[in-house]
């Protein structure tokens, strides 16, 4: 078989850039049950017709179908499936199946993959790994977990700035501020605005302008003032007064407004500087209601967002009950890939050994592996060498592999530890040594850069 | 929308359920990485025509396609995409792909979701997790690294003792030993052969026997001395006499005998009474060329094997070299559904949560965060009541999310918290305040069962 290539899209790490994803992953997973969200995993398959609730979403998912099914008529399309998404429409779907074995608000973290046939490009996947918190309440939600999940999200991201990932800033708007303000400027179609809006970073504002005038039926005085709105954003609530001056009224503008100040003020007083109102943000998805958040990455903003959510209001119900929630996704993937890629932080090796028992012979290996194994019960990662080459071979191979220490079994019965990085060679008991802190696993580490 | 309801194959857990999962995970991660496995995930789709080149399998692969090709034409059948059904195919892949990035022997753990269209039964699932470790060299890999991967295994499955999980054993065969007996027996369809004894415990020595005579050829007394070694099993090497009193004689024989002997030996010095030589194990595969592993759980026998694998010596391979392997697989799923299912293990509590910090007001909000914030800075899994209700609710609230402490701030500005299993309250610091430590993370524990 020839070499096989990478598929576009699809990414693999080697085992350096994993250890780094995996300390990533654990960090997350530590400020979410910190916090007191409970760990929920969910299959990576929907039923069609579930995953296409959404909408805009339709032409980006992955059906699947069972090879020995190939050639048959499609049967119920109630019955096929596809890989989800994203992690929000499986995890409503989940809260209705399990409502009567939940109890609301209900807090959940969810760490996965999702998949999305988009055309890959930088930071943008085919395959990529979400880490999601939600808060769902059964019938309604209260208002400060839309100040708390941001918070939270800050604080998991925060906490990776010591290995060298840059600080995060989130930028808010709320739903209602911008339905309200449409509205209030006597504009119909508010879905159109907000898709056209959204799109202000990638076009620019003429051609939003134009769009709005074209697609969204805005005036020329219309779409000036939607984006003087987009145009506004502060760390502080002084977005309310520069909004009221553009002479727009509506009740749910003003609703909105009271929202959007309380969520930068509250959040300013745990997180300061790390979160601003930023009214051009619109979040594509149709189902929030509330609180829009994306987030950047400081130096990185090329980016895109790491981590978006809302508030929403509908995405499920059964029926009888609704369950609002309020959630945020951090898209590990785009941002794993972006700390690797341009070497902000590296493991310190790319193996957790960190010790090799050297081989005189073959014939010692039972004895090798006795003392790996003592050492292994004590919590140092050891291997046993696997071949009783000549002793400068071993060290390469421990050398090669990232491996800081070969440990030399005497033939006197005692034992001497090598530092293969200094040369150091000590006496050592196996029932007693112990590496440095530093090395005893990989640690994950900003690099510091060099001029380019 | 109705109520969802689960589909058949693709098992999903309550949160309760899920921290049971996530301390297996963490357990074999940790085993792993003691014995110096690096980590390493591939992405969940490989081409088609790389995972039809294992046999066997191809009517339980599920393709992808996009929602938007529909009706398209199929593409280039070496560009189409399905979903992994194992981890090997997958590993042997990447090591391929990255072979000039790796140092061999190449140590790889590897814990992910792969998918199987197969019909589902009590352990058997469309959606499952598997836990890998893999040795592979390039050109020779040293025979020892088969003895050295089951006690990997069984030390993994041995640390989850401690919570409740049942003892294991590993069954063991080597390859060798089956195809040089049944080519000493004259037998030509070594692979036929291979395969009927597979279904040994499943169809039982009669139907077997017919099946060596009309499907292999086999004459009457061929498939007796088929049934005859398949049924000889033992702790120690003694299997190797019993072998022998069959007279059956081949080179291959010999080599096989010696390696299965070695195996069983140097695992009883290291994990006595864990391992067994048992040469009705065939493993399905037919990449598999040394000794090959099955592990029941004890007392659960009818889930069928937990922990399977084998060595392999041409699974990857580029046309200059070759990557010799051995490997073994954890099927997370099938113990973890066994494990909950039967309430052999539970979590503590379903939620991280240790403390809920109560609220007197609404307004008291703020100033509930701060405390809420300073003891998860102490490592304690802290919420805020979501609502100022009467305290009687509050600690409803807490009872029923199971969150063991609820925490009052007084009036005066000092600090109570209560137990609220045993309602004990008392005055706490909140700068110094801890829980016992059996409080302070949700524990997996062996549930103690009460007779049936």
């Amino acid at each position: 078989m020839a070499r096989p290539r990478p598929l576009s899209g699809f990414p693999e790490l080697l085992p350096a850039d994993r250890i780094v994803e995996l300390h990533v992953l654990d960090t997350l997973r530590r400020t979410f049950e910190l916090w007191g969200f409970a760990p929920v995993e969910t299959r990576a398959v929907e039923p069609l017709e579930q995953l296409l609730r959404k909408g805009e979403i339709d032409k980006e998912v992955y059906l699947l179908r069972r090879l020995q099914a190939e050639g048959e008529e499609e049967g119920d399309p109630a019955r096929r499936l596809g890989l989800h998404f994203d992690l929000t429409v499986p995890f409503a779907r989940y809260v209705l199946e399990n409502a009567g074995k939940l109890q609301f608000p209900f807090r959940r973290y969810q760490i996965q993959k999702v998949w999305r046939g988009e055309r890959p490009q930088d930071g943008r996947f085919r395959e990529f790994v979400q880490a999601d918190v939600d808060v769902v309440g059964a019938g309604e939600l209260p208002f400060h977990h839309e100040v708390e999940l941001p918070i939270v999200m800050i604080e998991a991201l925060t906490a990776l700035a010591e290995v060298g990932t840059p600080p995060v800033r989130v930028h808010v708007n709320n739903r209602k501020v911008a339905e309200g303000f449409y509205a209030g400027l006597g504009l119909a179609d508010v879905a159109a605005v907000l898709r056209t809006v959204d799109k202000l970073d990638k076009v620019g504002p003429d051609v939003v302008a134009e769009l709005l005038r074209d697609e969204a039926g805005a005036s020329r005085a219309q779409a000036e003032a939607c984006l003087a709105m987009a145009r506004i954003s502060a760390p502080d609530a002084s977005f309310v007064d520069r909004v009221r001056a553009l002479g727009v009224e509506h009740p749910l503008l003003d609703a909105g407004l009271v929202e959007l100040a309380r969520v930068v003020e509250a959040t300013a007083e745990h997180v300061p500087g790390a979160l601003v109102a930023d009214l051009k943000i619109a979040r594509g998805l149709d189902y929030y209601t509330g609180t829009v958040y994306e987030t950047v990455l400081l130096g990185h903003e090329d980016l895109g967002s790491i981590c978006s959510g809302g508030r929403y209001d509908a995405l499920a119900s059964d029926g009888k009950d609704t369950y609002p929630g309020v959630g945020l996704s951090i898209g590990v993937t785009r941002l794993v890939s972006r700390l690797v890629g341009r070497r902000l932080v590296a493991a310190s090796r790319p193996v957790p050994t960190c010790v090799l028992v050297a081989l005189t012979a073959e014939e010692d290996r039972a004895a090798a592996d006795c003392l790996a194994t003592g050492l292994r019960r004590r919590g140092i990662a050891t291997e046993v060498s696997p071949s009783a080459a000549k002793f400068g071979r071993q060290i390469r191979y421990a050398d090669r592999r990232g491996i800081p220490y070969v440990w030399f079994p005497q033939a006197d019965g005692t034992h001497q530890v090598k530092d293969i990085r200094s040369g150091d060679q000590k006496d050592a008991d196996p029932a007693a040594w112990l590496p440095p802190a530093e090395d005893l696993r990989p640690r994950v580490v900003p690099v510091v850069s060099s001029p380019a």
